[in-house]
C-alpha cells in the first residue's frame, strides 16, 4: 500500500547553495493527483469551509496582536488558478484582515527602480495578512523566457530574492510560496472556455497564446527559480492543481499549518478597564 | 398610515453655499428606526446574502470594464460598526476585487503633509471598489472637538474637501458616504460588552470614554461637516444603526442602487478571438 501523502512531499528542496537540489523537477508532481481531497465532491466543499472559518479565526489573532505578518505568495502559468484560489479560500475570511496584492506588467515608475522595490511597498504590515497574486519571481521568469538577462543576471536576482526574503522573516513575516501546478492539456481546456465564452474575453489577451507556445521554457524557468529560492523561512510548495477544489484544499491547510506554527493568541486583558463600569 | 420611507429621506441635504442647509439635524434621524428591516430576522439574513450576491456581480462587472470606481466612505462613532459593516456586508464580495483603507491617526510623515495626501493615495483606481474605513472627515472631527483649529480653518477644510470628491467624481469616481448613527445608549452597551469581555480588551482604548464624555461635541461636529460636505456626486446618508441587521441591509441597498446607476456592463466580445482553436 502507498504511504499517505504528507503536506511536506511537495515541498521544493530547501536550496543549499546550488549544488545538491538539482534533483527538483516537476517529473516528480503528477498535477491532476489529489492527494489532499476527500475524494467526495461535497465533503471537499466542507472541508473547505471549515478551514475557511479557521482561518477567519487565525486571521483575528494575527490582527488582535498586530505583531506578526503572514505572506502568502500565489504563482502559476495563465490559468493556474491563481484568481480562483483567492476567491475561494479567503470568502469567508474577514475583508478587514485581508490584503491583496496584484502585480501587473510593471509601470515606467516602477521599472525606473529595482526590480524588487514596488515589491517591498507590499510587504505585510504587523498584523497584516496579504496575498501576492504574480509577484517579484515574474521578474526572473518573464526575463528568462524572452532572453532580457544572461544567465549570471538571473542568478544574482534569485540571490536578491533570497536575501530579500530573509530580511522580512527577519522582521516577523511568516512566507508561503505556492506554485500552482497545472497540465498543458488542462490549461488548453480553460483557455478554450475563455475563447467560446465572449463574456468572458476581458479575461483573455492574445500575450496569452504566444506564453503558451513558450510552455517548456516557462516550466524550465520556474524549476530553476524554485530550487533557488525554496528556503526554510520561505518554503516553496508544488500545488497540483488540474482540480479545483484539491488546489483549494492544499493552499488552506499549507497556510493553517503555517498559522498554527505561529502560536497566536489574543492579546491579554488590560488591567486598566477592570470594573470599569460606562455611564 | 405613515408614507413608507424611501432611501433618499435619509440623504443629508445637499450644500447650497451654507444658507438654506441651516435645518439639519439628527433630532430628525431615530438611530433606533428599521424602516430597510423585513420585520423578521431570518429574513433580514436572507435578504442580505441576495444582496450581496449581487454587490458580488457588480463589482465584477466593475472589475472587467475597468472604467469606472467607487468610493464608499464609513463615518460613525466608536462601536457605530463600521468593521461590522465591512464584515456583513463584504462577507460574499470576491476579495480580489475589494480594497479596504483604514485610516488611524496620522503618522509623522503623513501630518507633515496636508491632511488629504494620504487619502488622495488611496482613492480607487480603474475598476476598484475602494472602502474608507474613517477618512478625511476625521481631520474636520477630531481637530474641532479638541479645538486644534479655528472655526475659518474648519470651513477652509470643508472646502478642500468638497473640491477633492469633485475631482474624483470628475475622473469617474461613484461617491457613497454613510454616517452609521447610533444613540448613546447603544453605545454604552457596546462598551461595556467590551470591558466585560477580556478578549475584546484589544479592541478598547480608554481614550474611547474621552471621546464618550464629549459626545455632543462630536454630533454636532458631525452635523456640521455633514451639512457642509454633501453633494450631489458625494453624498451623505443617515444610517439609523442601533439594529446591526437594518444597519447592513440600509448600506447594501444604497450602495447597490449607485452600482446599478453605473449601467456597467461586461467588455464586448474581442474579435481578434473569434474562431481561434488552442493548440
Amino acid at each position: 500500500m502507498a504511504k499517505r501523502k504528507q503536506l511536506d512531499d511537495f515541498r521544493v528542496p530547501f536550496f543549499n547553495g546550488g549544488k545538491a537540489d538539482k534533483g527538483f523537477s516537476f517529473a516528480d508532481f503528477d498535477p491532476r493527483a489529489k492527494p489532499f481531497s476527500t475524494g467526495a465532491k461535497q465533503a471537499d466543499r466542507e472541508r473547505l469551509i471549515a478551514y475557511a472559518a479557521q482561518l477567519d479565526e487565525m486571521q483575528e489573532r494575527l490582527h488582535a496582536q498586530r505583531r506578526e505578518r503572514v505572506l502568502l505568495v500565489l504563482q502559476g502559468m495563465d490559468t493556474a488558478g491563481k484568481d480562483g484560489t483567492i476567491r475561494a479560500v479567503f470568502h469567508e475570511v474577514d475583508p478587514l484582515g485581508l490584503r491583496i496584492a496584484t502585480f501587473r506588467a510593471p509601470t515606467l515608475t516602477e521599472t525606473a527602480h529595482d526590480f524588487l522595490w514596488r515589491v517591498h511597498q507590499q510587504a505585510p504590515a504587523a498584523g497584516e495578512l496579504t496575498i501576492f497574486n504574480r509577484s517579484h519571481y515574474e521578474d526572473v521568469l518573464v526575463p528568462r523566457v524572452r532572453g532580457e538577462l544572461r544567465a549570471d543576471e538571473i542568478e544574482r536576482r534569485y540571490a536578491h530574492i533570497r536575501h530579500f526574503e530573509a530580511l522580512l522573516a527577519d522582521s516577523g513575516t511568516a512566507i508561503l510560496k505556492c506554485f500552482l501546478h497545472i497540465s498543458k492539456d488542462e490549461q488548453r481546456e480553460r483557455l478554450q472556455a475563455r475563447i467560446d465564452d465572449a463574456t468572458k474575453h476581458w479575461k483573455f489577451d492574445l500575450a496569452d497564446i504566444d506564453a503558451r507556445h513558450q510552455w517548456d521554457d516557462y516550466q524550465a524557468a520556474y524549476v530553476d527559480a524554485l530550487a533557488a529560492t525554496s528556503t526554510e523561512h520561505a518554503p516553496w510548495y508544488v500545488i497540483p492543481a488540474d482540480s479545483k477544489s484539491h488546489r483549494n484544499l492544499m493552499v488552506a491547510a499549507l497556510l493553517l499549518r503555517l498559522f498554527e506554527s505561529l502560536k497566536l493568541q489574543y492579546p491579554p486583558a488590560k488591567e486598566s478597564l477592570q470594573g470599569i463600569t460606562i455611564s
